[in-house]
Protein backbone atom coordinates (compact mmCIF):
# COMPACT_ATOMS: atom_id res chain seq x y z
CA UNK A 1 0.00 0.00 0.00
CA UNK A 2 1.45 3.12 -1.16
CA UNK A 3 1.32 6.18 1.58
CA UNK A 4 -0.33 9.06 0.22
CA UNK A 5 2.00 12.05 0.17
CA UNK A 6 1.56 15.11 2.92
CA UNK A 7 0.35 17.76 0.78
CA UNK A 8 0.64 20.77 3.56
CA UNK A 9 3.90 20.81 5.69
CA UNK A 10 4.22 23.69 8.52
CA UNK A 11 8.11 24.64 9.08
CA UNK A 12 9.49 27.52 10.89
CA UNK A 13 10.63 30.13 9.32
CA UNK A 14 10.24 32.60 6.16
CA UNK A 15 9.57 30.66 2.73
CA UNK A 16 13.10 30.06 1.16
CA UNK A 17 14.72 28.92 4.50
CA UNK A 18 16.83 25.93 4.44
CA UNK A 19 13.58 24.08 6.58
CA UNK A 20 12.26 24.63 2.97
CA UNK A 21 14.72 23.08 1.37
CA UNK A 22 14.61 20.22 3.45
CA UNK A 23 10.99 19.85 2.63
CA UNK A 24 11.94 19.52 -0.49
CA UNK A 25 14.49 17.19 -0.09
CA UNK A 26 11.83 14.97 1.69
CA UNK A 27 8.49 15.21 -0.10
CA UNK A 28 10.05 16.82 -3.15
CA UNK A 29 8.25 20.17 -5.10
CA UNK A 30 4.45 19.29 -4.98
CA UNK A 31 4.55 19.20 -1.40
CA UNK A 32 3.09 22.78 0.02
CA UNK A 33 5.52 24.57 2.70
CA UNK A 34 3.69 26.64 5.32
CA UNK A 35 5.16 29.26 7.14
CA UNK A 36 4.92 29.78 10.90
CA UNK A 37 6.94 31.90 13.37
CA UNK A 38 7.81 29.83 15.78
CA UNK A 39 8.74 26.41 16.84
CA UNK A 40 5.42 25.75 19.13
CA UNK A 41 3.06 27.08 16.48
CA UNK A 42 4.22 24.32 13.95
CA UNK A 43 3.82 21.62 16.61
CA UNK A 44 0.08 23.43 17.87
CA UNK A 45 -0.93 23.38 14.09
CA UNK A 46 0.47 19.72 13.74
CA UNK A 47 -2.01 18.71 16.45
CA UNK A 48 -4.85 20.77 15.24
CA UNK A 49 -4.48 18.95 11.72
CA UNK A 50 -4.21 22.10 10.22
CA UNK A 51 -0.95 20.68 8.30
CA UNK A 52 0.00 17.14 7.26
CA UNK A 53 2.96 17.07 8.58
CA UNK A 54 5.78 19.52 9.81
CA UNK A 55 9.75 19.40 9.08
CA UNK A 56 11.69 20.19 11.84
CA UNK A 57 15.48 20.93 12.59
CA UNK A 58 16.84 18.86 15.36
CA UNK A 59 20.50 19.41 15.33
CA UNK A 60 23.58 21.35 13.35
CA UNK A 61 27.22 20.12 13.17
CA UNK A 62 28.31 23.84 14.11
CA UNK A 63 25.84 25.00 16.69
CA UNK A 64 24.43 21.37 18.55
CA UNK A 65 20.80 19.90 19.31
CA UNK A 66 17.82 22.21 19.35
CA UNK A 67 16.65 21.48 22.85
CA UNK A 68 13.62 23.64 22.18
CA UNK A 69 12.50 20.84 19.76
CA UNK A 70 13.09 17.90 21.26
CA UNK A 71 11.12 19.42 24.62
CA UNK A 72 8.24 20.26 21.73
CA UNK A 73 8.35 16.57 20.31
CA UNK A 74 8.35 15.59 24.25
CA UNK A 75 4.90 17.60 24.83
CA UNK A 76 2.91 16.68 21.54
CA UNK A 77 2.03 13.37 20.24
CA UNK A 78 3.54 12.98 16.81
CA UNK A 79 6.08 10.55 15.17
CA UNK A 80 8.91 11.16 13.24
CA UNK A 81 8.58 9.42 10.03
CA UNK A 82 11.63 10.25 8.00
CA UNK A 83 14.84 12.39 8.16
CA UNK A 84 17.32 14.53 6.32
CA UNK A 85 20.32 16.63 6.42
CA UNK A 86 20.73 19.56 4.72
CA UNK A 87 23.89 21.29 3.64
CA UNK A 88 24.01 25.07 5.25
CA UNK A 89 25.50 26.97 2.05
CA UNK A 90 25.16 30.46 2.43
CA UNK A 91 24.89 32.70 -0.30
CA UNK A 92 25.41 36.63 -1.15
CA UNK A 93 22.68 37.32 -3.18
CA UNK A 94 21.36 40.55 -4.74
CA UNK A 95 18.32 42.33 -6.65
CA UNK A 96 19.01 41.74 -10.78
CA UNK A 97 21.42 44.47 -12.00
CA UNK A 98 23.23 45.17 -8.54
CA UNK A 99 26.85 44.07 -9.52
CA UNK A 100 29.06 42.79 -7.19
CA UNK A 101 31.22 45.73 -6.70
CA UNK A 102 28.41 48.08 -5.86
CA UNK A 103 27.52 46.06 -2.77
CA UNK A 104 28.43 48.29 0.22
CA UNK A 105 25.42 46.69 3.28
CA UNK A 106 24.80 43.16 3.92
CA UNK A 107 21.48 41.99 5.30
CA UNK A 108 21.08 38.72 7.31
CA UNK A 109 20.39 36.84 10.35
CA UNK A 110 23.68 37.44 13.17
CA UNK A 111 24.49 33.38 13.24
CA UNK A 112 24.59 33.47 9.41
CA UNK A 113 26.57 36.62 9.00
CA UNK A 114 29.01 35.41 11.29
CA UNK A 115 29.60 32.37 9.75
CA UNK A 116 31.04 34.29 7.02
CA UNK A 117 33.77 35.99 8.96
CA UNK A 118 36.37 34.98 6.17
CA UNK A 119 34.41 36.38 3.01
CA UNK A 120 34.26 39.98 5.30
CA UNK A 121 37.58 40.07 6.27
CA UNK A 122 38.29 40.04 2.53
CA UNK A 123 35.58 42.70 1.31
CA UNK A 124 36.69 45.75 4.33
CA UNK A 125 34.45 47.63 2.14
CA UNK A 126 31.28 45.96 3.09
CA UNK A 127 29.34 46.18 5.98
CA UNK A 128 27.48 43.83 8.11
CA UNK A 129 24.13 44.20 8.81
CA UNK A 130 21.73 42.19 11.05
CA UNK A 131 18.08 41.16 10.32
CA UNK A 132 15.44 38.90 11.12
CA UNK A 133 16.16 35.98 9.16
CA UNK A 134 18.47 34.51 6.28
CA UNK A 135 14.97 33.96 3.46
CA UNK A 136 12.89 37.21 4.78
CA UNK A 137 16.93 39.56 4.14
CA UNK A 138 16.34 38.52 0.46
CA UNK A 139 12.30 39.43 0.55
CA UNK A 140 13.03 42.35 1.97
CA UNK A 141 15.49 43.85 -0.58
CA UNK A 142 13.43 42.49 -3.34
CA UNK A 143 11.21 44.94 -1.97
CA UNK A 144 13.15 47.58 -0.97
CA UNK A 145 15.23 47.40 -3.45
CA UNK A 146 18.67 49.21 -2.69
CA UNK A 147 21.39 50.04 -4.70
CA UNK A 148 24.23 48.86 -2.86
CA UNK A 149 22.90 45.76 -0.60
CA UNK A 150 23.15 42.51 -0.91
CA UNK A 151 21.75 39.23 1.31
CA UNK A 152 23.30 36.02 2.71
CA UNK A 153 20.75 33.12 2.56
CA UNK A 154 20.15 29.37 0.49
CA UNK A 155 20.14 29.32 -3.32
CA UNK A 156 16.25 28.50 -2.52
CA UNK A 157 15.95 32.09 -0.77
CA UNK A 158 17.36 33.85 -4.07
CA UNK A 159 14.92 31.30 -6.50
CA UNK A 160 11.91 32.56 -4.18
CA UNK A 161 12.29 36.12 -4.43
CA UNK A 162 14.11 36.09 -7.83
CA UNK A 163 17.13 37.66 -7.01
CA UNK A 164 20.64 36.67 -8.53
CA UNK A 165 23.39 35.25 -6.68
CA UNK A 166 26.58 36.89 -6.62
CA UNK A 167 28.70 34.69 -4.74
CA UNK A 168 27.88 31.01 -3.96
CA UNK A 169 28.93 29.35 -0.82
CA UNK A 170 30.80 32.42 1.02
CA UNK A 171 30.84 30.17 4.33
CA UNK A 172 33.86 30.02 6.52
CA UNK A 173 33.22 26.14 7.33
CA UNK A 174 31.94 23.77 4.91
CA UNK A 175 31.18 21.17 7.26
CA UNK A 176 27.79 22.86 8.51
CA UNK A 177 24.61 20.57 7.76
CA UNK A 178 21.92 20.59 9.99
CA UNK A 179 19.45 17.79 10.22
CA UNK A 180 15.67 17.98 10.41
CA UNK A 181 12.73 15.48 10.56
CA UNK A 182 9.72 14.72 9.13
CA UNK A 183 7.13 14.73 11.74
CA UNK A 184 3.98 13.37 11.40
CA UNK A 185 0.36 12.90 13.38
CA UNK A 186 0.97 10.08 16.02
CA UNK A 187 0.71 5.90 14.37
CA UNK A 188 1.91 7.37 11.44
CA UNK A 189 3.66 4.89 9.31
CA UNK A 190 7.43 5.46 7.86
CA UNK A 191 7.75 7.27 4.74
CA UNK A 192 10.23 6.01 2.48
CA UNK A 193 12.13 9.02 0.50
CA UNK A 194 13.50 8.63 -2.68
CA UNK A 195 16.01 5.57 -2.54
CA UNK A 196 16.19 5.24 1.12
CA UNK A 197 14.14 2.18 0.61
CA UNK A 198 17.57 0.57 1.39
CA UNK A 199 19.15 2.29 3.69
CA UNK A 200 18.90 0.91 7.45
CA UNK A 201 16.56 1.66 10.39
CA UNK A 202 17.01 4.14 12.61
CA UNK A 203 14.94 4.99 16.12
CA UNK A 204 15.04 7.87 17.98
CA UNK A 205 13.80 7.88 22.00
CA UNK A 206 13.91 9.78 24.94
CA UNK A 207 14.23 8.50 28.31
CA UNK A 208 15.02 9.33 31.54
CA UNK A 209 17.08 7.68 34.63
CA UNK A 210 18.12 8.80 38.00
CA UNK A 211 21.69 9.34 38.17
CA UNK A 212 23.05 6.73 40.83
CA UNK A 213 26.12 5.64 40.02
CA UNK A 214 26.40 3.17 36.85
CA UNK A 215 23.01 3.82 35.74
CA UNK A 216 23.59 4.58 32.05
CA UNK A 217 25.79 1.87 31.69
CA UNK A 218 23.50 -0.37 33.16
CA UNK A 219 21.34 1.22 30.23
CA UNK A 220 23.58 1.08 27.77
CA UNK A 221 23.70 -2.51 28.50
CA UNK A 222 20.14 -3.35 27.37
CA UNK A 223 21.27 -2.70 24.12
CA UNK A 224 25.06 -3.49 23.96
CA UNK A 225 24.25 -7.09 25.19
CA UNK A 226 21.96 -6.92 22.30
CA UNK A 227 24.54 -5.90 20.33
CA UNK A 228 22.46 -3.13 18.70
CA UNK A 229 24.74 0.02 18.31
CA UNK A 230 24.00 3.44 18.68
CA UNK A 231 24.28 6.73 16.25
CA UNK A 232 23.74 9.59 18.79
CA UNK A 233 23.56 9.89 22.81
CA UNK A 234 23.26 12.71 24.70
CA UNK A 235 22.50 13.58 28.30
CA UNK A 236 20.29 16.49 29.24
CA UNK A 237 20.25 17.55 33.18
CA UNK A 238 16.21 17.67 34.19
CA UNK A 239 16.32 21.10 35.46
CA UNK A 240 14.11 21.22 39.29
CA UNK A 241 15.15 17.98 39.39
CA UNK A 242 18.71 17.83 40.24
CA UNK A 243 20.19 14.29 39.90
CA UNK A 244 17.84 13.59 37.21
CA UNK A 245 18.80 13.23 33.26
CA UNK A 246 17.11 13.17 30.34
CA UNK A 247 18.74 11.26 27.47
CA UNK A 248 18.60 11.59 23.25
CA UNK A 249 19.36 8.24 22.09
CA UNK A 250 19.39 7.03 18.06
CA UNK A 251 19.91 3.72 17.41
CA UNK A 252 20.29 1.25 14.21
CA UNK A 253 17.50 -0.60 14.05
CA UNK A 254 13.38 -0.77 13.53
CA UNK A 255 10.84 -0.12 16.88
CA UNK A 256 9.28 -3.51 15.95
CA UNK A 257 12.79 -5.85 15.32
CA UNK A 258 12.36 -8.66 17.94
CA UNK A 259 15.57 -7.65 19.57
CA UNK A 260 15.17 -3.81 19.42
CA UNK A 261 11.71 -4.61 20.86
CA UNK A 262 13.79 -7.19 23.72
CA UNK A 263 15.66 -4.15 24.67
CA UNK A 264 13.46 -1.65 24.68
CA UNK A 265 11.52 -3.81 26.91
CA UNK A 266 14.68 -3.74 28.95
CA UNK A 267 15.24 -0.30 28.86
CA UNK A 268 11.81 0.55 30.14
CA UNK A 269 12.68 -1.58 33.64
CA UNK A 270 15.99 0.19 34.34
CA UNK A 271 14.30 4.14 33.03
CA UNK A 272 11.75 6.00 35.16
CA UNK A 273 10.50 7.20 31.17
CA UNK A 274 11.14 6.38 27.85
CA UNK A 275 9.28 7.30 25.18
CA UNK A 276 9.99 6.01 20.98
CA UNK A 277 10.08 9.24 18.91
CA UNK A 278 10.04 6.80 15.81
CA UNK A 279 11.55 4.33 13.48
CA UNK A 280 12.23 6.05 9.97
CA UNK A 281 14.97 5.01 7.29
CA UNK A 282 18.79 6.71 8.12
CA UNK A 283 19.12 9.58 5.61
CA UNK B 1 49.93 28.84 48.26
CA UNK B 2 47.52 31.08 47.26
CA UNK B 3 47.09 31.40 43.26
CA UNK B 4 47.59 34.82 41.74
CA UNK B 5 43.97 36.19 40.12
CA UNK B 6 44.88 36.41 36.28
CA UNK B 7 43.98 40.27 35.62
CA UNK B 8 42.93 40.35 31.62
CA UNK B 9 40.26 38.11 30.59
CA UNK B 10 39.50 37.31 27.41
CA UNK B 11 35.61 36.72 26.09
CA UNK B 12 33.54 36.96 22.71
CA UNK B 13 30.90 39.81 22.42
CA UNK B 14 30.76 43.23 23.82
CA UNK B 15 31.13 44.83 27.21
CA UNK B 16 28.20 43.93 29.35
CA UNK B 17 27.65 40.53 27.36
CA UNK B 18 26.63 37.40 29.39
CA UNK B 19 29.72 36.48 29.52
CA UNK B 20 31.26 39.29 31.20
CA UNK B 21 28.72 38.46 34.13
CA UNK B 22 30.40 34.91 33.92
CA UNK B 23 33.61 36.55 34.30
CA UNK B 24 32.64 39.08 37.26
CA UNK B 25 31.23 35.25 38.94
CA UNK B 26 34.11 33.77 38.56
CA UNK B 27 37.06 36.35 39.40
CA UNK B 28 35.01 39.00 41.08
CA UNK B 29 35.29 43.18 40.23
CA UNK B 30 38.52 43.19 39.40
CA UNK B 31 39.12 41.17 36.47
CA UNK B 32 39.50 43.24 33.86
CA UNK B 33 37.32 42.06 31.00
CA UNK B 34 38.86 42.19 27.01
CA UNK B 35 36.14 42.28 24.40
CA UNK B 36 36.76 39.76 20.87
CA UNK B 37 34.53 39.65 18.16
CA UNK B 38 35.16 35.78 18.01
CA UNK B 39 35.95 33.01 19.89
CA UNK B 40 38.97 32.11 17.47
CA UNK B 41 40.47 35.01 18.60
CA UNK B 42 39.88 34.95 22.34
CA UNK B 43 41.64 31.57 22.31
CA UNK B 44 44.32 32.60 19.93
CA UNK B 45 44.77 35.29 22.65
CA UNK B 46 45.28 33.15 25.07
CA UNK B 47 47.63 30.85 23.24
CA UNK B 48 49.75 34.09 22.71
CA UNK B 49 49.31 35.09 26.29
CA UNK B 50 48.02 38.73 25.40
CA UNK B 51 45.73 37.78 28.28
CA UNK B 52 45.60 35.91 31.41
CA UNK B 53 42.72 33.39 30.88
CA UNK B 54 39.40 33.32 29.08
CA UNK B 55 35.70 32.94 30.08
CA UNK B 56 33.94 31.26 27.61
CA UNK B 57 30.19 29.82 27.11
CA UNK B 58 30.46 25.38 26.30
CA UNK B 59 26.65 25.25 26.60
CA UNK B 60 22.82 26.96 27.14
CA UNK B 61 19.56 24.81 28.67
CA UNK B 62 17.99 25.76 25.75
CA UNK B 63 20.26 26.09 22.29
CA UNK B 64 22.71 22.86 24.11
CA UNK B 65 26.18 22.52 23.25
CA UNK B 66 28.40 25.01 21.57
CA UNK B 67 30.28 22.62 19.45
CA UNK B 68 32.34 25.45 18.09
CA UNK B 69 34.16 26.36 21.47
CA UNK B 70 34.56 22.03 22.03
CA UNK B 71 36.29 21.96 18.62
CA UNK B 72 38.48 24.99 19.89
CA UNK B 73 39.43 23.58 23.33
CA UNK B 74 40.55 20.59 21.19
CA UNK B 75 42.74 23.06 18.74
CA UNK B 76 44.67 25.00 21.54
CA UNK B 77 46.54 23.99 24.37
CA UNK B 78 44.71 25.23 27.64
CA UNK B 79 43.36 23.96 31.03
CA UNK B 80 39.28 24.58 32.72
CA UNK B 81 40.22 25.84 35.90
CA UNK B 82 36.82 26.80 36.71
CA UNK B 83 33.27 26.53 35.93
CA UNK B 84 29.95 28.84 36.30
CA UNK B 85 26.25 28.67 35.31
CA UNK B 86 24.89 32.65 34.40
CA UNK B 87 20.73 32.45 34.45
CA UNK B 88 19.81 34.01 31.22
CA UNK B 89 18.06 36.95 32.38
CA UNK B 90 16.45 39.66 29.32
CA UNK B 91 15.63 43.09 30.60
CA UNK B 92 14.09 45.82 28.67
CA UNK B 93 16.33 48.42 29.08
CA UNK B 94 16.10 52.53 28.02
CA UNK B 95 17.83 55.60 27.99
CA UNK B 96 17.39 57.49 30.94
CA UNK B 97 13.66 59.88 30.77
CA UNK B 98 12.26 57.42 28.34
CA UNK B 99 9.74 55.66 29.60
CA UNK B 100 7.90 52.26 28.79
CA UNK B 101 4.91 54.30 27.35
CA UNK B 102 7.30 55.60 24.65
CA UNK B 103 8.96 52.67 23.45
CA UNK B 104 7.79 51.98 19.74
CA UNK B 105 11.06 49.79 19.13
CA UNK B 106 13.19 47.08 20.09
CA UNK B 107 16.28 46.75 19.35
CA UNK B 108 18.55 43.06 20.68
CA UNK B 109 19.81 39.90 19.14
CA UNK B 110 17.25 37.68 16.88
CA UNK B 111 17.79 34.82 19.88
CA UNK B 112 17.31 37.48 22.68
CA UNK B 113 14.33 38.61 21.15
CA UNK B 114 12.89 35.44 19.94
CA UNK B 115 13.38 34.80 23.56
CA UNK B 116 10.54 37.24 24.41
CA UNK B 117 8.13 36.28 22.42
CA UNK B 118 5.29 36.69 25.10
CA UNK B 119 6.36 40.22 26.13
CA UNK B 120 5.83 41.38 22.61
CA UNK B 121 2.59 39.55 22.42
CA UNK B 122 0.89 41.09 24.89
CA UNK B 123 2.29 44.68 24.12
CA UNK B 124 1.93 44.47 20.17
CA UNK B 125 2.71 48.31 19.40
CA UNK B 126 6.04 47.24 19.56
CA UNK B 127 8.31 46.54 16.83
CA UNK B 128 11.37 44.04 17.21
CA UNK B 129 14.02 44.92 15.63
CA UNK B 130 17.97 42.83 15.19
CA UNK B 131 20.71 43.58 16.33
CA UNK B 132 24.26 42.22 16.15
CA UNK B 133 24.17 41.88 19.70
CA UNK B 134 22.67 42.16 23.37
CA UNK B 135 24.87 44.63 25.21
CA UNK B 136 26.03 46.32 21.78
CA UNK B 137 22.03 47.11 21.30
CA UNK B 138 22.14 48.85 24.86
CA UNK B 139 25.28 50.93 24.00
CA UNK B 140 23.77 52.26 20.46
CA UNK B 141 20.47 53.24 22.07
CA UNK B 142 23.02 55.28 24.81
CA UNK B 143 24.78 56.62 21.64
CA UNK B 144 22.27 58.04 19.13
CA UNK B 145 19.39 58.74 22.32
CA UNK B 146 15.67 57.67 20.46
CA UNK B 147 13.13 58.88 22.23
CA UNK B 148 11.10 55.71 21.24
CA UNK B 149 13.47 53.15 21.29
CA UNK B 150 14.32 50.01 23.68
CA UNK B 151 17.02 47.41 24.26
CA UNK B 152 17.23 43.85 25.62
CA UNK B 153 20.29 43.09 27.35
CA UNK B 154 21.51 41.90 30.48
CA UNK B 155 21.38 44.26 33.75
CA UNK B 156 24.90 44.44 33.30
CA UNK B 157 24.96 45.89 29.87
CA UNK B 158 22.33 48.32 31.35
CA UNK B 159 25.12 49.45 34.02
CA UNK B 160 27.91 49.72 31.75
CA UNK B 161 26.35 51.88 29.59
CA UNK B 162 24.46 54.00 32.15
CA UNK B 163 20.82 52.97 30.90
CA UNK B 164 17.59 51.93 32.70
CA UNK B 165 16.03 48.98 33.23
CA UNK B 166 12.67 49.54 32.17
CA UNK B 167 11.35 45.84 32.81
CA UNK B 168 12.98 43.10 34.39
CA UNK B 169 13.23 39.53 33.23
CA UNK B 170 10.93 39.67 29.87
CA UNK B 171 12.06 36.56 28.86
CA UNK B 172 9.57 33.38 28.25
CA UNK B 173 11.57 30.73 29.49
CA UNK B 174 13.28 31.26 33.38
CA UNK B 175 15.15 27.77 32.49
CA UNK B 176 17.46 29.65 30.38
CA UNK B 177 21.09 28.73 31.87
CA UNK B 178 24.52 29.26 30.32
CA UNK B 179 27.58 27.44 31.85
CA UNK B 180 30.85 29.02 31.30
CA UNK B 181 34.28 27.65 31.80
CA UNK B 182 37.46 29.70 32.93
CA UNK B 183 40.25 28.90 30.68
CA UNK B 184 43.78 29.28 31.57
CA UNK B 185 47.26 28.43 29.73
CA UNK B 186 47.64 24.48 30.17
CA UNK B 187 49.07 23.06 33.34
CA UNK B 188 47.38 25.75 35.11
CA UNK B 189 45.92 25.00 38.57
CA UNK B 190 42.45 24.86 39.41
CA UNK B 191 40.17 27.47 41.27
CA UNK B 192 38.31 28.22 44.27
CA UNK B 193 35.73 30.17 43.49
CA UNK B 194 33.79 32.08 46.35
CA UNK B 195 32.72 29.13 48.59
CA UNK B 196 33.41 26.42 45.85
CA UNK B 197 36.43 25.12 47.75
CA UNK B 198 33.68 22.37 49.76
CA UNK B 199 32.25 21.82 46.50
CA UNK B 200 33.00 18.18 44.64
CA UNK B 201 35.38 17.74 41.82
CA UNK B 202 34.40 17.97 38.07
CA UNK B 203 36.47 16.60 35.52
CA UNK B 204 36.08 17.57 31.51
CA UNK B 205 37.42 15.56 28.90
CA UNK B 206 36.68 14.43 25.08
CA UNK B 207 37.78 11.23 23.55
CA UNK B 208 36.73 9.25 20.63
CA UNK B 209 36.07 5.53 19.23
CA UNK B 210 34.99 3.38 16.68
CA UNK B 211 31.20 3.20 16.62
CA UNK B 212 31.75 -0.93 16.65
CA UNK B 213 29.03 -2.32 18.88
CA UNK B 214 29.12 -2.04 22.19
CA UNK B 215 32.15 -0.14 22.01
CA UNK B 216 30.64 3.01 24.47
CA UNK B 217 29.46 0.55 26.67
CA UNK B 218 32.75 -0.92 27.52
CA UNK B 219 34.53 2.76 27.66
CA UNK B 220 31.39 3.70 30.10
CA UNK B 221 32.70 0.29 31.84
CA UNK B 222 35.42 1.92 32.83
CA UNK B 223 33.56 4.27 35.18
CA UNK B 224 31.10 2.30 35.76
CA UNK B 225 32.76 -0.29 37.29
CA UNK B 226 34.86 1.82 39.47
CA UNK B 227 31.63 3.40 40.64
CA UNK B 228 32.87 6.77 39.12
CA UNK B 229 29.46 8.88 38.55
CA UNK B 230 28.70 10.98 34.98
CA UNK B 231 27.66 14.29 34.86
CA UNK B 232 27.10 14.88 31.34
CA UNK B 233 27.81 12.35 27.89
CA UNK B 234 27.48 13.76 24.16
CA UNK B 235 28.11 11.85 21.06
CA UNK B 236 29.11 13.77 18.28
CA UNK B 237 29.84 12.29 14.55
CA UNK B 238 33.01 13.37 13.47
CA UNK B 239 32.44 14.65 10.16
CA UNK B 240 34.57 12.90 6.90
CA UNK B 241 35.24 10.00 9.13
CA UNK B 242 31.59 8.31 9.06
CA UNK B 243 31.70 5.80 12.01
CA UNK B 244 33.68 7.76 14.15
CA UNK B 245 32.76 9.95 17.00
CA UNK B 246 33.65 12.14 19.77
CA UNK B 247 32.56 11.75 22.84
CA UNK B 248 32.57 14.70 25.52
CA UNK B 249 32.34 13.23 28.87
CA UNK B 250 31.82 14.92 32.58
CA UNK B 251 32.85 13.33 35.51
CA UNK B 252 32.49 13.74 38.93
CA UNK B 253 36.18 13.29 40.49
CA UNK B 254 39.84 15.16 40.36
CA UNK B 255 42.28 13.38 37.37
CA UNK B 256 44.59 12.87 40.13
CA UNK B 257 42.29 10.76 42.21
CA UNK B 258 43.41 7.50 42.32
CA UNK B 259 40.21 5.95 40.98
CA UNK B 260 39.73 8.28 38.25
CA UNK B 261 43.37 8.00 37.02
CA UNK B 262 43.03 3.96 37.05
CA UNK B 263 40.06 4.15 34.90
CA UNK B 264 41.13 7.03 32.38
CA UNK B 265 44.08 4.75 31.48
CA UNK B 266 41.35 1.90 30.98
CA UNK B 267 39.81 4.56 28.55
CA UNK B 268 42.93 5.05 26.93
CA UNK B 269 43.13 1.46 25.93
CA UNK B 270 39.93 1.47 24.51
CA UNK B 271 39.98 4.93 22.97
CA UNK B 272 41.15 6.45 19.49
CA UNK B 273 42.16 9.08 21.56
CA UNK B 274 41.64 10.92 24.25
CA UNK B 275 42.14 14.57 26.26
CA UNK B 276 41.41 15.70 29.82
CA UNK B 277 40.33 19.46 29.73
CA UNK B 278 40.41 19.88 33.46
CA UNK B 279 39.81 19.03 36.57
CA UNK B 280 37.01 22.31 39.06
CA UNK B 281 35.35 22.58 41.37
CA UNK B 282 31.98 22.22 40.61
CA UNK B 283 29.84 25.15 40.10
Amino acid sequence: MKLSTPKRIGFQGELGAFSQQAIRQLLGLKAEPIPYQRFDEVFTALDARKIDAAVIPLENTLAGSVHENYDLLLKHACEITAETSVRVIHNLIAPPGVPFRAIRKVYSHPVALNQCLDFFASHPRIERTPFYDTAGSVKMIMEERPKDAAAIASELAAQTYGAHILRRGIEDDRQNFTRFFLLEPAGAKPRTIRGSAQHPWKTSLVFSIRNVPGALFRSLGALALRDINLVKIESRPLRGKPWEYLFYLDLWGHRDDQVVRNALSHLRELADFLRVLGSYRAA
